[in-house]
């Protein structure tokens, strides 16, 4: 009898997961149990599906049960996974159609059960009409209500970037739509250039966008709030996620930063022959080196993949994440990676940041648009800790190239003297992050 | 008595250099000599001058004369050093609008003398509608022949990316143009797959691309090709450029690569108190160690800079070119950074390539444009060695986080491993260059 691996989780960590171990273990049964209707998905896609530009939930599916049928995969869409006996090796399934459970054995186990949006702790937050948008099946259920209740006023709670870009899908579609940040900024985890420069764009475009306001309780058509009655004929929770660890947790798996599972560099738990990949477990941040909790769909394929690989006797290395994020709001592009300089000062370093405006193509053109820069290095050193970026086209993807520069290792100096691409309508003859290197470096 | 620099060219490197000279060495005399009517302008913006994106030449201008006056700069445009006694330190500079010579003196001197086109030594090839065009003044007596002979048929020979632009410009000024490229391909420089894709959207706009057709003769209407009779009442030369390098020459400064002004880091060359930056130099291409000629804007404004810290008494190093070139035409965007598979086994790598097209955003939103990525890693170590691309948005620009990538040594597994920008509209979950990256690791 060959041995049988069991996926927890059928989204893109599970599945990539999935392939590498069947690739290099043809004999390995491999059963997948999902919680929804769809595997490996675009959950990122989601926000397009609720604005309309993608037509179905099927667009954002990139392999289907049958495709992974097709490589010898029992993929149970459906089912839940409610409790795990690691000794016995044996999985307690729940058929959510059926209503019935049955015990399902496993030699070798992969956890993917992803996150869960944060559910505010205040009354009215489980009514039908208050969505936390994370899976397709999520969304489904928020497009069905949205189709009923054809809201008027929207209102998203906490600003994460999704949330941003759920709030432009809904004032797409012609809703008033307010967005609630308890903080004094926009998009936690981006700078206040960025937060400014999107709200901004958000604002000009018809969107309410308010900081400092807490939700204090939710009802049917209204939320009370720090700024008085807001009404809301519905709400998207908008406040981040936490990973969903509990079963690995229940089960003995060791949990850490943010309550995620710790896995090492290859993916393995603290279980043996248990392996953790995607938005439920952990990562090493590859400046700081400290563990993070980043649940991003491109670190849930890299980590799927390095856990498909030594699930199936390979060896593969998950080497870390660099905090990188990006998104696009409404026509506005931004983008992150590497620490902030309070992030830099915060793990040790000593670090100076500095933002500088330059037009992201030569300004001489009409599609020139401005694009705001900042750098952060270490002192002394001069070597590059982070970047965040935003303006127009390009924004986002110019952080890749100091993502390439903080895993080499790369100072100020390399960067002002790195030789870029150019042309007129991509970029200035000193790239905008050079510009920023070279104001950072006078300041060191 | 202060010393005096004296600088031979007004564009990017002598005026970048200028700038710096200035501000370590307060004290320093300053006289520019330059050709034209223009100083410090983007050159790489004349083929939107050409298609009348960009109304006047003065818009192409970064700094003026007089901007230069009020950092107690003397630029003395319209005027040509046509002789330089090193031993006496003594230039001969001619008034080109009152056809006078008289010598300067100088104690330091700096050459940025730049390229200019490769002109075919075929009969003809000097009449007055055949343009090479480099400069802001070649730009200019282009768009006045132009307007004079308003052109229907327009031939461009050779296929230069600053050639293309110009064949675009043309075409949407409603010329017909022809490109005639003698080689099998356009676009020397980048690859059959680059090549091919430029080729296709030029002729899709309505440009006639062939290749192959060598021009014999060039007479006022017409051409005698390899390919017959090809008719063109104006046409540009775009068969590469050649360094301005027989003023240094002459002076017995040592030339190099292509005729370039050899330097050292230091933009040092062969002579005493004789620094040379821009076009008319060499540079380390820092992948092969080669010394090579790569006359484009950004390794003149980098020259420039390094060799104008140096000239006043400062310390920079110029670390080299990664062969960088991108430019976009018909609404394609290329880039190119480090060695080709050919480039590469010639530098004595042992090197493998390999072509992956995918979406350069999610393939479920109707913007997303495919892209190709031709990437190149050694064999055995797989560090990174170069990478082409091309397609829609960010496919230029794509290159640098391998231009990156390339100085910090990173490898395949690496770039697999990076944590690149991703949101739908920017990119896929694996970036198309992890994409590439993971096809050439399952080959090596």
């Amino acid at each position: 009898m060959g041995k049988r691996l069991l996926v927890v989780g059928g989204d893109t960590a599970g599945m990539s997961a999935t392939v590498q171990a069947r690739r290099l273990m043809p004999d390995l049964e491999i059963v997948v149990v999902e919680r929804g209707r769809w595997t490996s998905y675009s959950a990122c896609g989601i926000p397009y599906l609720a604005s309309g530009a993608v037509r179905t939930p099927e667009d954002l599916v990139v392999r289907t049960p049958e495709d992974f049928r097709t490589i010898r995969v029992d993929v149970r869409t459906g089912h839940e996974v409610t409790g795990i006996d690691l000794a016995a090796r044996r999985a307690e399934v729940h058929n959510l159609t059926h209503g019935r459970s049955f015990v399902l054995g496993f030699d070798l186990l992969l956890l993917a059960t992803g996150a869960r949006p944060v559910r505010p702790g205040v009354a009215g937050s489980d009514l039908e009409h208050v969505h936390g948008v994370r899976t397709l099946d999520d969304a489904a259920r928020l497009l069905d209500d949205a189709k009923e209740r054809r809201p008027e006023k929207v209102a998203v709670v906490g600003s994460s970037h999704s949330g941003l870009e759920l709030a432009e899908s809904f004032h797409s579609r012609g809703a008033a739509v307010r967005v609630l940040e308890p903080g004094p900024e926009i998009l936690p985890g981006f700078g206040a250039d960025v937060a400014a420069r999107v709200a901004r764009a958000m604002r000009n475009a018809g969107i309410t966008v308010e900081t400092g306001v807490t939700v204090d309780a939710i009802h049917d058509t209204t939320m009370d709030t720090s700024a008085g009655d807001v009404p809301a004929d519905l709400v998207i929770l908008a406040a981040g996620v936490e990973p969903n660890s509990e079963l690995g947790a229940a089960a003995g798996v060791r949990t850490g930063t943010a309550g995620a599972i710790e896995v090492d560099r290859r993916q393995r738990t603290s279980a043996e022959g248990v392996w953790a990949a995607g938005d439920c477990c952990t990562a090493v941040h590859r400046v700081s080196g400290a563990s993070v909790h980043q649940p991003l769909g491109p670190v849930a394929a890299k980590q799927g993949r390095v856990a498909g690989v030594n699930v199936g006797g390979g060896y593969a290395a998950f080497p870390g994440v660099l905090g990188t994020a990006a998104a696009r709001v409404c026509g506005v592009e931004f983008g992150r990676t590497g620490l902030s300089a309070a992030e830099a000062e915060a793990s040790g370093f000593s670090a100076l940041g500095t933002t500088v405006e330059s037009a992201g193509a030569e300004s001489y053109l009409s599609e020139s648009r401005p694009t705001m820069v900042e750098l952060v290095a270490e002192r002394g050193t001069g070597r590059l800790l982070g970047v965040q970026s935003v303006g127009g086209p390009g924004s986002a993807k110019r952080v890749d190239v100091v993502a390439a520069a903080l895993v080499g290792g790369l100072t100020l100096d390399d960067l002002i003297g790195l030789d870029l691409a150019y042309a007129p309508p991509v970029s200035t003859v000193w790239d905008p992050l050079q510009a920023a290197a070279r104001a950072l470096a006078s300041q060191l």
